[in-house]
């Protein structure tokens, strides 16, 4: 149906006169559909249906781009393109489906994802889930003080028994407290109200690959919260990696290792790279990156800070040290 | 982990520790996978690719509302609780993904549906697809008068032969400009700006069960246009009636084959129902309903009007009439 | 622009060459804006800005419906239409800002409305609120029986007494524990782990007039829990009815006071209208609602019940009974 | 309410019991409410209501960053670092609303974003809008060859007339098909089917601050078709900048003129950066970059040549060339 001189006729509309097709599968994947990955003291993972695969992308990138592309790129070399190239709409073709098993606490923080499908446990429907996530004495983390929500180090256990014991001392009593209230017949809906948010939840959730990748970008990075870190660690490299393995390596490539420069920071690369120093102080002066405190050391710059680690990353000296 | 008098354990906790699952599957769907379901002149649906069934809307649902639902409803009844009572969230669990052809004119309809994943064709990249839709001469369509967005009955076929001729030399007048666009080495993304709303399309399609059922319950009625009617006809009786049966039963008995009636309509009603025509007239006249032209005819009046056949489709006699 | 036998120049064709415009302004609105409506017992709801008003849904329907409708409706009916039509876009061009201060538990419950633009208070950046919600020794409510989600009355106050002061327990050791903690530099991300569900957080919550409407009638439902209704309530009565008068109107009538019947349920009824109770029940007969146990009462049949209901709302006598 | 010793007050929890509050309010945007900006021949934007403004970002931020942010960063610097980090919850607090008049071909990519609400004109209920977007016969581009979706260049004046001339023809006979099928009685939603893409229609079209600077990224980048980036130019360059001119400078250095690597490129800066070119060499060829045709030149690699770009722009010379 397609006429033209340079470009074959699409392979999407002719093959649909064919045989009836089969559904997208993954071996990989299959061989763990089900199966629990633990996270955390008493949380889990697991993948419980999927669609799509790496050529489900590469399929709808195809309706989209024509089949000219196809002459230049085998799969691998499309998909990497449209990942670096910010075409994210053939990713939406494949979704996943897990089961998750997810302190409150974290829940919370995931649930603010909002592109998702969601069916979690319910309170009041059934009695909460008698488990609650612990903190072993030698983990519990130290507040961060450059980091306003980070943590940094943990405290030393002598502190950490106490504190373990007291996180015990209060689980049991929540424990406790709810267990009389469901006894003496209150509603169960508002028995759970003191629950602690360490108690674990259930749910399914679903989504769309493009939202799952966006979702692990923001919560496998290192200013997210260790909990959740912990479960976009499991999803990411167990479960997409067996999933879709090429997708996997260009969110690696392009997305999770690679760099990004602000305008600025390209214009003291550049003097850099052309060995011009004096130009880059130039430039982080016009910035006003380099006041100087009373005893000459530079202030605290958080912009400043940031460029400097970039700078190191790439092998430069930092010119106004 | 669940603790409970009155409640088994919730079956979705324990049985992820048994041998892998395999994905659900739907042999009636699958025996049309990927074949072409006519649709138009030359459109077509056809479904490539799904997750879930019937059996994941349960299985959502019970993580959501317990085991307790368990012993009083079998999947059936089930399914038609979450249907009757508007409890979405599990119907987002099964996902559907679809290869369409269709003219623009009715894509640009169909594309305000914001909560599906969409490939559309390129013509950008790609040559614009050689086919318009056309029209039978027996099947231009009259303005309504009634209703400003409709259409009722036929021009003549006198008249439609006139139009279909004239359709047929502007379908190649725009095709003839098109390829000598192409010809002269315009680029396709201005060559195609002049292209008919009447030209085909193609795109895959991807939604969740939830949004497909909403999609059609809007473009199954009545008030629908004809063109896009006749797609979400043939994706809800074909597609979506083999892929969920049971779902699709719950849907056409509670949403599709039901009725809703107004606070108003609902007194009305009752006063009928008590064979109090002159309360039910009573109610009518305080609403403003029951205007009257100088010859003493009823003003036209909307809701009224809307009432009347409500009323009418009950079986009771209209007591202002 | 336009050229039409029937229509006259749309306006919003015309009236953007004039003078420029003012923002849509609510004064019933404004002299509430900011000011904090009491929730629960340490909670609020306060509007903080908004876009639109009953007219911009009158303009963003009269873009699509074009002038024609300006004849046959004043904004009213052109709203009421819309609204008994499920015309849901022109709601979409209305939005609002909250700011709420509400219990955790709560909000669990209302972040899964997953359309709203949110900013949470986080306790990772900042020490928790210092106030959880507490219950008096007469509100605490006794599991509902026939709805295994709801409540049903009232424990006596001296379960209540043992039961609020065990709540007050319980809560003042999770504050003790969390304040210990951040004394120690447990960092806050951590400290927050047991927080009671109870515990009240803060939120910037936007969203648009249509969605906000379907929030409304989730949540102002006899079937959400008492907390959340009473959020949904202030919102609703106090809030969108004083901001869009018009529009609240037509959700009331149209939606939250309606009545809708199922395909069944418009049989009998209709039987019903005719006088003909036999035909009503040989309908629920097979439909199969009308089993009986061994002592010849009628089984439990939910459906039928809820039919049942209705049929008693509208003043008919139940046939089979 | 908040207890801390390091932190003061938060600011949201105080102020909320003062006097009624004004809505947020930009003199700059107010000044050309309702003014259309012309695009193309006869389209335009214009805003008609917006919501928010640069300090309704750092409200929001501080509600969940909390007060302790409030010492180091002054607005500006709160803002810029939450582009900086991604952090884009805080930027979907404001809200525009614009109307739009456009030709369909560009209206079919622009709603493909579908974040936004929409109203559009409907040619189902009125007369389609009497005006296409004509090109001039100096305006005729090329094909790009090394872009498959792009153009390049202009055709020559002497192609050019002929080509207007015959737009001129098609886009006439349109018309007059389009008169012809009214005036004998065609249902418009039928009459409209051979209407060219190039017909202008309107639209309201209401997205949030986040969303719309996504959608202007997306389409004022030189990849975009050229009219679709004349619409987001106006946007970006004279709305958004007069509405949030913080907010419009952060996104201009950080997402705009910001340079991204890929861990492949970032290993190749590195090596540049310590002046090892054999080490650049090494890794590129490792890499499958540097295949040769049998005269000895490079072979076409699109990643490569992406990377060489880069290069250039930061000063550096290319190892391999």
């Amino acid at each position: 149906m397609l006429q033209s001189t340079h470009v074959t006729e699409a392979p999407h509309v002719t093959d649909h006169t064919a045989t009836p097709i089969e559904r997208a599968c993954v071996p990989a994947l299959d061989s763990i559909l089900g199966k629990p990955l633990r996270v955390l003291d008493d949380g889990f993972v697991r993948a419980v249906d999927y669609m799509g695969n790496d050529q489900a992308v590469v399929q709808a990138a195809r309706v989209s781009y024509g089949a000219g592309t196809k002459k230049v790129s085998q799969d691998r070399g499309l998909i990497r393109y449209l990942m670096r190239h910010h075409h994210t709409t053939p990713f939406e073709m494949c979704e996943i489906k897990l089961h998750v098993r997810v302190p409150m606490d974290t829940w919370r923080q995931w649930i603010r994802h909002r592109t998702a499908n969601v069916n979690e446990y319910s309170t009041r429907y059934s009695l909460a889930i008698d488990s609650a996530s612990s903190t072993a004495v030698d983990r519990w983390r130290q507040q961060a003080m450059s980091n306003r929500q980070g943590s940094d180090g943990h405290l030393c256990v002598q502190q950490g028994q106490h504190l373990t014991q007291r996180e015990q001392q209060l689980q049991q009593l929540s424990q406790e407290v709810y267990q009389e209230r469901i006894a003496q017949g209150v509603a169960r809906e508002q028995a759970r109200k003191d629950l602690p948010l360490s108690t674990y939840t259930e749910a399914y959730w679903k989504i769309d690959l493009h939202n799952l990748l966006h979702f692990l970008r923001l919560r496998m990075d290192s200013c997210a919260q260790q909990e959740i870190r912990a479960y976009a660690h499991t999803i990411g490299h167990q479960l997409v990696k067996s999933w879709c393995p090429l997708v996997w390596e260009a969110f690696m490539d392009y997305h999770v290792n690679s760099m990004s420069f602000s305008v600025a920071e390209t214009h003291i690369i550049k003097s850099l790279a052309q060995n011009s120093s004096p130009r880059a102080i130039e430039h982080a002066q016009q910035l006003g990156w380099l006041g100087r405190k009373d005893n000459g050391t530079l202030k605290t710059h958080r912009e400043r800070q940031e460029c400097e680690q970039k700078l190191l990353q790439l092998g430069f000296a930092i010119p106004w040290r």
